[in-house]
């Protein structure tokens, strides 16, 4: 929701060291260093597909904002969780937010520091990161010549939905994937770490590639042609069977958590190398060129724009 | 609620340098500096009582934070929001949320540096502010012989409470006085600030005088003597005439925007000289005991026990 953009432009324009409002994280100097601030609410309603547990979604709240920090390259370090919690939540449930936070706090090294409890209708949680940085990777810094690259293959995260939400039909390997893709969504923050320095300009993709692609296009003022859509194995077989467009899912999914940026051609190589040195790898799918605003799609020789169509939520 | 002690005893001990789980904030040790961490949740059915706007929302969401640094002595910078809002919500109704922002930018001298926009069933505005501070003043120092003051008069919140919320009666200045408190709580930030350095231990008033002052006495292990309820002018009236208890009104009601604390009596006068100078006053009201626990309210040659009682939600 494009919400925030009103309510945050009264605030004005922030001075030099700050980062622009309406960014993926909000930056404050200090001390000649960034502190690189995050928030993002998970509300159950929208964000907690049927068949995911509280301590599932308590770890997704905190992945949301892992995910950002992954793409600005900078390590969280500490975290507060603010819940909204209904009046008839038993202490099992409790429990297993709490398993939840504890998960999630293993697994990318964060620290749970506070946090503070409220009534609401339904589940809320509310998390904020912190951590510390000498640099914050933009969206504003593509530029013509660049190469467009991902951390991974799309497509899993919204098929994952279609199966939870709609019950489509698959199974196996394919079903288990995907589901576990939106179950317990994995940000690569080993890699997002590991690629720091080679960025020109990154974001995650929770809202889908397609949007992820046209922000970082109109940050940077340029275009992009896009030769290969990085599609998850098995995506194409699982939309023909379910009469769905592979090409949507992978494009105009949402709650994918990988990256999507750009890079000098001259640092690719290193940067392959480092993200396979991090348990990861990049993919290349395309080139900025300079028709400010147009995301192509190049295939069979044919071209057809990619439009700014993103993630719906689940109601 | 007591729900975030579940949650983050998972967390574990922090190391030193760090807050307490639990506490008003949290505290992260950076270069020497702390770094002072306070998310607050404001919920449209639990904090939102009738008559108040969303512009009236949006300020209140913001002095729920500034008021825990006002009592920690920490002066606030930054802040973000993030936003539940439902789908029926107008650009009219986001506009108003916007100025409310900004009138509580400029109150306090706070900057909004980012945030994020959710669907949700209702409104939500979760603000996390965030400041630094070479000491933040703690829960656990109130030790036997120190006074215990308050930052000003009790009650007003609650009955205007009843007022928009009950229909209960009255009239003229205190009517506006008392729903004023509501609609627009304003925290003793100068207050506080100027304070910092005299208290042994404070917090603000949000949960009530009493959950307050059992809150201190716990932390810090010794129980209170107060000879003065610090009543609100207007409350008694107002309660005889609504056949409610002034007592209550002032000890139990909630959303009072008070510091409440402690302080060597060595340190009173110039205390008082401090406040007043900030455009504020203390007023004190009893002293600490050695009889952990026990905060006795001493009144007529009677002595009678405060309960733990504090503020139960608008719904």
């Amino acid at each position: 929701m494009e919400i925030i953009g009103s309510v945050l432009r009264f605030a004005g324009r922030l001075p030099r060291g700050y980062g622009k409002i309406g960014d993926d994280v909000a930056i404050v100097p200090v001390a000649g260093k960034k502190l690189v601030l995050k928030v993002d609410m998970l509300v159950e309603s929208t964000d907690v597909p049927r068949g995911m547990t509280f301590r599932q979604a308590a770890r997704k709240a905190v992945a949301m904002c892992v995910s950002d920090f992954a793409a600005k390259g900078v390590r969280p370090a500490s975290y507060m969780v603010s819940l909204g919690v209904s009046r008839g939540m038993s202490s099992r449930d409790v429990d297993d937010l709490a398993l939840g936070f504890r998960d999630a706090s293993r697994e990318w090294g964060v620290r749970l520091v506070g946090g503070d409890t409220n009534e609401a209708d339904e589940l809320v949680v509310d998390c904020t990161m912190v951590g510390f940085g000498d640099r914050v990777v933009g969206r504003g810094g593509a530029r013509r010549g660049d190469v467009v690259v991902t951390t991974g293959p799309f497509g899993f995260p919204p098929a994952g939905l279609e199966i939870l939400i709609k019950g489509a039909k698959t199974t196996g390997i394919f079903r288990r994937a995907a589901v576990k893709s939106v179950l317990s969504p994995t940000p690569d923050l080993r890699v997002g770490l590991a690629l720091a320095g080679f960025w020109s300009s990154s974001m995650d993709s929770s809202d889908g590639l397609a949007r992820s692609l046209h922000t970082l296009a109109r940050a940077s003022g340029v275009g992009m042609d896009i030769h290969t859509l990085p599609t998850a194995e098995g995506v194409v077989a699982f939309a023909k069977e379910n009469g769905l467009s592979a090409r949507r899912l992978v494009l105009e999914g949402g709650e994918e958590y990988l990256l999507v940026g750009t890079m000098k051609p001259s640092v690719l190589a290193r940067a392959k190398r480092a993200a396979a040195r991090s348990g990861g790898r990049i993919v290349e799918i395309g080139r900025v060129t300079g028709r400010s605003g147009e995301i192509t799609l190049l295939s069979r020789k044919r071209k057809e724009p990619i439009e700014d169509a993103g993630w719906v939520h689940l109601r």
